[in-house]
């Protein structure tokens, strides 16, 4: 019992946060820093999501913790790592239910076997989270790296694309979702009942991302092959891979996989489906390259784009037509607002 | 070579920085997540930086940059820990100039032999930054813990206090520093030498803090005492101490130790020297606790301020009074702009 009252509204949730921890995170919180006892090879990695940049200002505490964790675990499923230990820091208006944020950041980290082992509280203007996530590697599984693709391996992406993008546009235009029900679509959308449904998932993809935990790991098992997680946009991304491989990429435009409902949905937005399937960025599926004798298990829900190339360029064939892939997508540095030229929204 | 070429200003920048870096950072940056071998225990921490909150808007990016990691090394200094690796998020109006942070925070870096090992970049509408540093214990050495006072203990800190909050009240009148040349102070400020001095060397001690390191190091060998910085003011973190270590606690008002020069001003100020050594914050001194038999070594520059008692409560002795030293400081979680009942601006 600590006899000292908590002197500050800061120690009080702290108080309050270590009756929610079970085991090593009561251990951790506290000190000036946690003690983690760490043998091996880990990765660690980290990643911001700041209110009206990768999510709108309203949006309800619990989805927004949610999406945090799931958006910096993509990352560990692109390296092939275990979630292990996430450190937080988080900076919201005083106005902020911290207690709603920690009871879904902390049920959601239970689900992900990930242990809260730090973090920083501060009040400003507006929301800015950042998530520090520590990964381990399981027995001999391989770190998966964006170098390791080779010239004539296969191009796979873990699920379909552009999906999160139209989201995001959906968001934008009025579209809110409070964690549960069905997400209420923007007053004018339409009510076709395919595109409405399409709409629906949209919001909900791109608000509530899973990490592809389970095939980072089923990838780190096998011999090679260059990964990626898809955050900026496929084209984008795809350029990343090539760059560290060493190697160009052929896309098929026809294999591209695209939503259930998506094209109703895309004419609904003024959008090309495929543009945003290449550029609209946060699908958070991996990007992977595989020898050809060597596919995912098909319940892993991956499909075949493409394929890599010696060429050190991208490019995307449709038919006998081949162009140039331009690589578009998210820009962090590019300005906000639909300035950038390099966001696909601009 | 790579033959693409970086496809988003973010791979451009991550291009130069790259170049910029030697070794074990190159190693370590460009992929999902930094990939780092690690043995025995390390100390994690993590924290934030505000535009706003913690520094001025117009502050420069490479004090800005400086000032980030001297505040989150303070925390490693307080667990006696090596510094080794940092991760940073950097979220930033899109004008900002990133290569003057960088350039000052990978110098400062080398000083202070921490590889940076990883990021995040992202446009957002006021810089916000947040670092990870990871520590190490060297050989035979303790971790520093809150909880490791004795009742009976002498009460330490590592330099003089109040210092920092007056730099802020004369940051927040006007006063600025360009990180080379003498601070400009608030154009209605006294020019009394001693005051202008005193106001000078506190604008510099709140933008330029320097972690204790060294002095974490040497408690560290020492069999036993609790320590924390103090960030959030002295009453308020002698709390924590105390509620962590089982104890309470009693200062004595003639012992606190106060910059030179700086009843003058605060007096300039309108404010009460010992109120702000008390619970100004931001200090980022270490405040410890050791047996009456051991003393840190002069050249370290700490001051005895009191002694750790079984009663568990904080009390000010001044001559022969006692009074009930209330724990008020740096609530982070108190509203902004004064509103707070927890800052002590309010």
């Amino acid at each position: 019992v600590k006899n000292i009252q908590a002197p500050s509204r800061e120690d009080q949730l702290l108080d309050w946060l270590q009756g929610q921890l079970s085991g090593a995170g009561q251990q951790l919180l506290g000190d000036d820093a946690a003690v983690l006892r760490l043998e091996g090879e880990w990765a660690i990695s980290l990643d911001s999501q700041i209110e009206g940049v990768h999510f709108p200002a309203d949006l309800a505490p619990s989805i927004v913790a949610r999406r945090l964790l799931a958006v910096s675990l993509s990352d560990l499923a692109a390296m092939g790592a275990l979630p292990r230990y996430a450190f937080l820091a988080l900076n919201s208006p005083s106005s902020f239910d911290h207690k709603e944020f920690f009871r879904a950041f902390l049920e959601a980290c239970g689900g992900y076997q990930l242990v809260l082992g730090g973090g920083d509280l501060a009040t400003s203007a507006s929301l800015c989270t950042t998530l520090t996530v520590v990964g381990a590697r399981r027995g001999r599984h391989r770190w998966l790296l964006r170098g390791g693709a080779r010239v004539g391996d296969r191009l796979w992406v873990g699920g379909t694309l552009g999906e999160s993008a139209a989201g995001r546009l959906l968001i934008a235009a009025g579209a809110r979702w409070d964690g549960e029900s069905r997400p209420e679509l923007p007053a004018r959308f339409s009510r076709s009942p395919e595109a409405s449904s399409a709409a629906a998932r949209a919001v909900i993809r791109h608000l509530a991302p899973r990490p592809q935990l389970q095939l980072g790991r089923w990838l780190a098992q096998q011999p090679s092959g260059g990964v990626l997680d898809i955050s900026d946009g496929l084209s984008l991304d795809l350029s990343r891979l090539c760059r560290e491989s060493g190697v160009g990429a052929q896309v098929e435009r026809r294999r591209l996989p695209l939503p259930r409902g998506f094209r109703s949905l895309c004419d609904e937005l003024g959008r090309q489906p495929t543009q945003l399937a290449l550029s609209g960025g946060e699908d958070y599926v991996l990007l992977f390259s595989l020898p050809v004798d060597q596919e995912p298990p098909p319940e892993l829900g991956c499909f075949a784009i493409g394929a890599t190339c010696a060429a050190r360029e991208l490019s995307l064939r449709s038919g006998n037509r081949i162009e140039p892939l331009l690589a578009r997508g998210w820009d962090h540095l590019a300005a906000r607002g639909g300035a950038g030229p390099g966001n696909p929204e601009a």
